[in-house]
């Protein structure tokens, strides 16, 4: 394996899983050659007439489908946590003696631990999505036979739509689906608002599968996911598991830190002037960024301030914020909450979004770099205000990307986060892992301070006179080390277990394995 | 050039416009190979980070787009007859200087005639895509430099995505759009319904232009044109004369004679069982489909009977079945009246589809084949049950193809139509432009009887004591030609002046000039 120093000075290898790479050159500095890629063209000549693709099971389908050695199967996490289908495909796939499988998941959770018990006895050779929680740990172990790839939601569709990643065989569990294979998520026991990230998987994979337990008659509408894209339909009892893929309702944190926090972000985007009226904000859905929401909610209520739009995921705040007309539209990636669900349901100004049109950077454009505030997390930032939010500071991988790439390109991004968890400082040197270039992070939130990208003079200079805390990063890291003593580094082997995808194909980083 | 006869005995040329070509094979019979074309990567860094993507006017787009001759430009027709824009197009690659363009339309109309004087003057090579009226005149008369080639509303889709006609430069107008390029056809004063035309144009065109004279701010929602395809945004004063788009109302004819087609159409589909719970339809638009809507109507309302969907072309009376529950969805491809645009816009039950899902038959499954009675109409038809809908049987290509040929596939094909117009037969022994075989077409209605194609026993069993005026197809020739006589065949020259494809890309039939 080769090794050469990327534009962040992360050292990457040349070729990854038997397939040359690219090293990251810089935002915005890899220009793209060839062609989108093309599946296979497909003719009505061979399905059926009436419309119906229905297939007895999940395991006819994969034999029809073709499943064999070697090859790349995708699923979706609009279930999260409650995901009751990947773990049978890797089942069947065993039973039927298949091996060396790539999963191509747009993201992996706890529930999918069981995938474990396939990537030791070479069902699957390695995962190529997010690995969080226990797949992640198992990784960072070195226990993976192949080397893992993480991208950002954007960042799979690019690897998609440009053929990095063929996709033989897709899975996409949906909520509510027809005989043909039109499917969406917002009807039914499974629901889940949206299906947006098997858009790619639907568009690009040579077989497509629709699993639902909730068949309609022809048509299912909307078409989230078109039919014509679709090979087999598998009816199941039971898809998800409820009340792990939505919450019944969101509830906006109480820890007194983390609301200081959220009100000092909001504090500090008031003062920078940016929450004015046809605004657009992106806050997530964790305990802090509802937070963040709740006090912009606020603001904006008090000055009479409407924003054009939010970027979900959405919950019951965002949505009220739509029902009251504080927002025009909500433009949203996944729904987080039962309003959020209801409310892409019925109204037309809570917009279904997908990579595709959020995040896809190989595109003409997207979503992302038009949204004003953008409110974001992290495991660790450093002095150079790079961030990484897929390794821990005791060096395992254990988070997925998510839209984070993506959303780095709003136009002011803000990192609340506490100078420390479970007495490990946040704010570093350097960061574990390098996930988002620091020319990319504007504000740094503590409760310390504030510390701004020195990059954004505009914003120093806004705020100047606020009265708020604004320090140097320096500082807030100092601050961090006083409290918690210098951190120990974790110590790695030589080994790159898994790769970080920068959201042009290239590789920004890699996370090696735990020595123990 | 050479010649083969294909699987229904036409003699084809095996080349056009220096582009080899594959003989039609028979129905379901060609199977393609080979990938789906992929447009060039694009990527963000080389489009404006805040999505701001207007250029001051069409000239300035199309020359940033890089227009040079022998592009192939596109264009579509979802404002028909009052289409503004096309004819710019051209004008501005004239005075460029640009020479050999290929127009291609999703259709023509006689608003395009003065496109006349770019054919001849070298600004254009030759049009692939209908040429209703003087533009087809023109091309049967020999005067256009290249072949022209028709497709249907799906092959025109095949054609884009399987990579035989790779789009230099679309240009989409739209009734409302925003900055980015989000484009939708509900709202202003350029209202269309729908885009649907343009969605190929969209996902595979090296370079695209959408044309407003409604610009929004971001977002224009529903995106049915994604911005994230397109490269600049133009806005102009008028696009299209509005009462040439859309009727204000539509009106069933007043013919007695057409009014006698539609009921008898609407009692043969009662007595062959056809109307019953569940069941689809498409009518059209034409006068004579507005009354067949009528009459099933009225059966349905008598018996108590609801249908799952009804296909579009969409109008008033339509949109009353919807709106009084006795069609589930309107699947809507075209709107054509007010009506229409506003059930569209306001009814989450008015689908706007596309020849994507429509009627691509490169695809897997679509839903042509999915409805159960489909009423279209034809020019000519032959005692074989083949069908003409693109030349007059004087010979002259007036007329596209529009979805026709894709209808086809629906489960009962009839065609309502007089023996004969302006005392030329329309049943005749052979057709002079064979467009769908009749394989594909069961039923002919007309005002001398009703012929059902002996392929279809099930219907022939059905009606057989129904009292209707069932006949046979030879008898009608027989009558039409009592009235009129004889008709007197066209005569043509060798020269191939247009062709016309089948659905699956494969030439069907070629249309030969008009000697005079």
């Amino acid at each position: 394996m080769e090794f050469v120093k990327n534009a962040v000075g992360r050292v990457v290898p040349t070729e990854i899983n038997g397939k040359p790479q690219i090293p990251f050159k810089g935002v915005g500095k890899h220009i793209p050659e060839g062609r989108k890629h093309g599946p296979s063209i497909p003719t009505c000549a061979n399905y059926p007439e009436d419309g119906n693709k229905l297939v007895k099971d999940l395991k006819e389908a994969l034999i029809k489908a073709g499943l064999r050695d070697g090859m790349i199967i995708s699923t979706h996490h609009h279930f999260r946590n409650g995901d009751l289908v990947a773990n049978q495909i890797f089942a069947i796939a065993k039973e039927l003696g298949v091996k060396d499988l790539v999963w191509f998941p747009s993201a992996s959770f706890p529930c999918h631990e069981p995938i474990i018990e396939y990537l030791k006895d070479g069902t699957i050779h390695h995962i190529e999505g997010s690995m969080n929680g226990p797949l992640g740990r198992f990784t960072s172990e070195g226990n993976m036979k192949g080397i893992g790839i993480l991208r950002s939601h954007g960042g799979r569709y690019q690897a998609v739509q440009d053929g990095e990643v063929q996709i033989d065989i897709a899975v996409i569990a949906a909520g509510c689906a027809d005989p043909f294979g039109n499917a969406n998520g917002l009807y039914g026991q499974s629901a889940t608002g949206l299906l947006g990230f098997a858009l790619a998987d639907s568009q690009y994979a040579e077989k497509v599968i629709v699993v639902t337990d909730n068949l309609q008659e022809f048509p299912c509408i909307p078409w989230q996911i078109h039919g014509n894209y679709v090979d087999y339909v598998v009816q199941m009892d039971k898809i998800g598991i409820p009340e792990k893929i939505l919450s019944g309702t969101t509830r906006i944190t109480k820890s007194p830190d983390r609301l200081y926090l959220a009100e000092l972000t909001a504090k500090f985007c008031q003062a920078a002037g940016l929450i004015k009226n046809g605004f657009s904000f992106q806050t997530g859905a964790g305990g802090t960024s509802l937070a963040v929401s709740y006090y912009f909610d606020q603001i904006m209520r008090k000055e009479g301030i409407k924003a054009r739009f939010a970027r979900g995921g959405s919950n019951k705040y965002m949505v009220k914020m739509l029902e009251d007309g504080l927002v025009d539209f909500i433009l949203d990636g996944q729904t987080f909450d039962l309003d959020g669900v209801r409310s892409m349901r019925d109204n037309p100004n809570h917009v279904w979004t997908s990579p595709f049109t959020s995040y896809n950077y190989h595109s003409k454009g997207n979503f992302a770099s038009m949204v004003d505030i953008v409110i974001l997390g992290a495991t660790e930032v450093d002095v150079n205000f790079n961030g990484n939010v897929v390794t821990h500071s005791d060096g395992y991988l254990l988070h997925g990307i998510g839209g984070w790439q993506n959303a780095l390109f709003g136009k002011t991004v803000i990192l609340p986060i506490p100078l420390f968890r479970d007495r490990i400082p946040v704010i570093v040197d350097e960061v574990t892992t390098l996930v988002g270039p620091g020319e990319l992070i504007d504000v740094i939130v503590t409760e310390r301070g504030i510390a701004i990208n020195p990059r954004r003079t505009d914003l120093i200079e806004a705020t100047k006179n606020s009265g708020l805390p604004i320090v140097d990063i320096h500082y807030l890291k100092e601050e961090a080390e006083k409290i918690c003593g210098k951190p120990q580094k974790p110590e790695f082997t030589d080994k790159v277990v898994a790769a970080i995808k920068w959201v042009d194909g290239t590789v920004i980083d890699v996370v090696r394995q735990i020595k123990k």
